[in-house]
């Protein structure tokens, strides 16, 4: 199988956030264990999305939606080890009416060692159903669609 | 502090489960990771409740009740490693009209590795406001309170 | 992006076991986390290795090698919920000198809910250099490698 | 079972860091997963080690000791949800030459959430021996043992 996520991506606006490896992250194999990446994704992605004023109890309360994973592609490149201070980020690569791809990575210092597409669907509750992202969302994730400089929260 | 659970018990009926370690137990020292014994103990909590008719999804959706853990007190014994089969496993100390009061233990050939003792509280839904327990369930708890002779599933 | 995984493969031999769903597994949305998911496929993946006497903590131990997921892909069809009794699965695409790629699948009574492209790497200790698999290790895999009649465990 | 830990302490000084509440951390009850918290402990012990410079990898790499989780009793006062920005602290209440006593908390804007005792054992590797904590170790100690002001990372 070849490498299912490209290393490089035209420069678009990141969104990045620190996240500290501890011993709940690692197994007895020495290292991060893989499914755990997944883990520090979703932090990752509910930050941004936090960040764009989309805090996920709420909008469930009052619109009745969320999102879901609908796939997921990760290449484990490097290992990461406890106490590792890692750099989990994330960039919009394509934003539909009613999903929406990721190109998620977690680095040390500046190295890769994760590198995932994540793409979610904008779904209705109860019931799961595909649903159109609302006009505020839509726009605020506009600002993150263009090629723009590297971004992290203060 | 002295150990929190005395680690003898009268003989009472026990429910027990195999458990098997993977990688995802464990942590970069070696060995099971100390929260994840709250997940094995957690899975022989929801088979005995199952093998008394109990089923969790079921109960909310007929009853809008649950059980939720109150307070728990772990003893980390000798740890346990990759590949173990361990041996999880229950019995009733006190069952109350509204909670329930559990012995638990992770034993390894015979070797007690974790002892636990877990109260469980019976909550109504949705605000978590503690019930009693309907009869026909009382009446199933009978059968594990007294002391009895040892039990595993089939 | 399309699916990921292909939903059909040719008929090849397949290890499956049960995975109950437990309460760990799942999260506020209701459902099994998706990062769970890996968890439930690592359970597999031990489970058939040990099945061609292939026992983790002991390869370490006598030859200093173990296996590294390298990369997965993973399609999330319909999800599970608290109480399923889940079939999860895998059968051997290729196995090379020095790795592994495994499909593997998560069902509900025939249904298909996960759907994952999982390649391991063969690496020695420590340094996580890739190594090529022992003679008898790549003789058991033999027998998974062909088309042959569905299989499970006693 | 009465309340296994005081709600009160004297006060002392208390390390303290904010912990957020994502999907991963939720269970289908809509609340956070009860094992979770002993996660959320575990990140406050591990940066509030490394605040007197006592990095676990960097430790184990050096004097072949660690910390191991001996016993854990928890009183889970109230539900933690999705979204909640948590305040997860500790003071130590007992260090002896090879075991130190914590008093750790859970909190959500100073409503009491969990209060848990934990205590560590000190040991040496390989073997799990209990040592003796090394003199420098035991000095940055004695700054967190006396009576102090509140203190909270930078």
């Amino acid at each position: 199988m070849p490498p299912l996520v490209p290393v490089s991506l035209p420069a678009t606006r990141r969104f990045a956030m620190p996240v500290r490896v501890y011993y709940q992250d690692t197994d007895a194999g020495g290292m991060v264990f893989h499914a755990t990446y997944l883990d520090f994704l979703e932090r990752a992605r509910m930050e941004w999305l936090r960040s764009v004023g989309w805090e996920a109890r709420r909008v469930v309360a009052e619109f009745s939606v969320m999102f879901v994973v609908r796939n997921a592609a990760l290449d484990f490149v490097r290992p990461a080890v406890l106490d590792d201070l890692l750099d989990v980020s994330l960039a919009v690569v394509h934003a539909g009416g009613a999903h929406l791809e990721l190109d998620q990575r977690v680095d040390r210092a500046g190295e890769p060692l994760v590198r995932a597409r994540v793409e979610l669907a904008f779904v209705s509750l109860p019931g799961h159903r595909v649903a159109r992202m609302p006009g505020p969302f839509r726009a605020a994730l506009a600002d993150w669609t263009g090629p723009q400089p590297e971004h992290s929260p203060p």
